[in-house]
């Protein structure tokens, strides 16, 4: 049987729609990142019956099972005797674990009684596996089969953010330790990277149409407005140089202005983040079709206050003339979506709030309020410093919703652009 | 066997954690609203020998078994050849669907060829469920088992939207007549409402003591800062009244003031939105802690503009003096976050913009800068209108992130409660 692992998650609400199976979407993300390879995914009810049958079905194909859920100390919570069953073992209370759960009980006021006590079972020879941000603990436990060969039951609390602690604090380096080859071949290599300006459809020709080395592994997330393409290449004596070779092709067919941050966990504000600080730089924000996202947006990142002086959000003509100076004759003129506007807008609020940079945008983010010349989509971001001032007409055909969301990310990725001094092209740019 | 359901989702992409599996929690969904109740949901690979273990394992449990993906026309797309022989049936050229192929791919500018004929095959005597967003047709086919029961497996495309037009425009009106029992008594009378301003634990233990009938099935989602309420019971000659019945006891129990809407689906600023369309009120916004997020949400709604102004971010304490007239000596006396400063934004920012109502938020977000007096998580709203104007103290620990919508929220729900007259209510009010 080659090595691979199952998941199973327990209880009667992912199965009655009320709550999303998270946990089975972060055991996947981390179990790939391993290079484990998962043979299935399995949702079952809190019944003994049904999560017996569930470890046996699972059992037959995968070396490795983690179960989530299940380990609270209500009647409902069953995956603890269902293990013990399954692997043919008494549970047995481990009286360390009585302990620890005591004194965690006393230090929250809370009563341990009879109930609580029964966290404090795991079936005889069971690894203990601590729950640092909550009360029920996991365990994993060595079954062998009839077919001679061991599978490993890692059961795991089914709260979501207890999970992922144990996961990575405890599971992790116990698989990589106890259950996967000494010799390592397991698991590989990775880089990752975003985009933001090219549909996904678009990044992924261009990687597609490059010399990528063949044994490099590709995938893509579009995580809205931006791309994400992660890189991966099996550990080896060479991965290292593969992978390094292989993130500068990706650069190359992708362009790299495009290429806004190297990993993707690197939020686009984070990025404007260090950029400011680092040119100690402050900026203040004029939107009217973002109504206010991008100020948002920008001040996500604790700290952002070294840069982010504020803003005006200018839903009306009348605000945008008597807060940011756009004079009634440009409006009437060219209208409050035009490059005039723009570029006023910006040069209005960088005076206005005393800021190195001015940004502005000003669009129409629809459903209403479209026209032949400047159809719902169409958005104007205006740019200015000491030295220059500009306005940038770009287009993105959407939802509402959408549309915001990219306009203010466009804006963000201006004055990226600008202080790296990169070109800025914009799908429909002048 | 009781009537049940189970999900299969085949497809690699879901085992390595490439993409997240929505066609099965869209599908717990729709089933859940059905009130046919679910079994396993489970995810396989594309292989022959795993789906068709899979078919298995899952036919042993329940009646009807959905299985998403692996309905195109290339070589890992198996689910047509694993449904057919599991069912023991020969695959049989459909030929109205192929010609409707032909045309499909003929108005497409595409070549219609033996491989995308394939698709036009399916098991005999199985049902054709067309797809009207793809090329992918699905099917259902009636199995019966070794124990004379019949199982009928319904094979729909693992597109995402083309999956859900499927789902609701033909399997759920066949399920319907088909394979529930005629007489009905399946599915739910369902109503659900919207809190905010309470923790899903209060609102959970302020139904629970309540005199609910015990035929009504509750159940809740956090849907940061909202908590949704869904009331069901099931259908039968009474259940109108129960269902009316039982949401006048839970708006009673969990209090009317905390209930901003009626339905899960109706955003907060889409009740603000018809509260200032109704009232015909305009309002403007100034922020400090939130950045944006205020107008962000209120400029969520198309048609914003008949109501809402525009704001100021007011990130510095300059910015504060400067465009909403805060005097300098309440700055210093009071600080940037007090009762005084957010009455003052509130009525700086209705002057500036002529608006009928002001609105402004300030506050800690952290992590850094709180105090022993004001902790990170302190924040103040304040409101005016042309009759009044007051602030209001407030306190919702959590992250950064999550402090900041909570409290853009909180000052949305300051203006519902004004324009309804209702007491305004905070953790942490004076």
């Amino acid at each position: 049987m080659k090595i691979c692992a199952s998941i199973l998650s327990t209880g009667s609400e992912v199965l009655e729609g009320r709550v999303t199976d998270t946990n089975s979407v972060f055991l996947l993300e981390r179990l790939a990142e391993l290079g484990l390879p998962v043979e299935h995914v399995l949702s079952c009810a809190d019944e003994m019956g049904s999560i017996l049958q569930s470890l046996n079905f699972l059992a037959a194909h995968s070396l490795i099972i983690i179960v989530s859920g299940g380990l609270g100390p209500t009647a409902d919570d069953l995956t603890r005797e269902a293990v013990a069953e399954f692997a043919g073992l008494e549970l047995e209370l481990n009286e360390s674990l009585a302990q620890q759960l005591e004194k965690l009980y006393q230090a929250k006021g809370r009563v341990f009684d009879e109930v609580n006590k029964k966290q404090a079972y795991v079936p005889k020879g069971a690894v203990v596996i601590p729950n640092r941000l909550g009360t029920a603990p996991g365990f994993s436990c060595a079954v062998k089969g009839a077919d001679g060969i061991t599978r490993h039951v890692i059961a795991l609390s089914g709260v979501p953010f207890e999970l992922k602690s144990m996961f990575d604090e405890a599971v992790l380096p116990f698989i990589i330790k106890e259950i996967l080859p000494p010799a390592g071949g397991f698991g590989f290599e990775k880089r990752s990277l975003r985009v933001f300006g090219l549909p996904e459809s678009t990044v992924a020709k261009r990687i597609q149409e490059s010399s990528l080395p063949p044994e490099v592994i590709v995938s893509y997330r579009a995580v809205f407005p931006a791309v994400d393409v992660v890189l991966k290449v099996p550990r080896g004596p060479s991965a290292a140089e593969v992978i390094q070779h292989s993130l500068e092709c990706v650069e190359e067919a992708v362009g790299r202005d495009y290429i806004f941050a190297d990993d993707v966990n690197r939020p686009f504000e984070g990025v404007l983040h260090d950029l400011l600080l680092e040119k100690r730089l402050t900026i203040a924000v004029a939107e009217s079709c973002t109504g206010g996202l991008v100020g948002a947006l920008l001040t996500n990142m604790p700290g952002s206050s070294a840069y982010f002086v504020g803003g005006v959000v200018s839903y009306s003509n009348h605000i945008k003339t008597k807060l940011l100076g756009v004079a009634e004759t440009v409006l009437q003129e060219h209208g409050a979506v035009s490059f005039e506007t723009a570029e006023l807008m910006a040069q209005g609020v960088r005076n206005s709030f005393s800021s190195d940079l001015g940004l502005a945008v000003t669009g129409i983010a629809g459903p209403e309020g479209g026209s032949a010349e400047k159809p719902v989509g169409t958005f104007f971001i205006g740019f200015c410093d000491k030295n220059e001032s500009m306005a940038y007409k770009c287009f993105f055909s959407s939802t509402r919703e959408r549309i915001r969301k990219y306009s203010a990310y466009a804006a963000l990725d201006v004055v990226r652009r600008k202080l790296l001094r990169r070109p800025i092209v914009f799908p429909g740019n002048h």
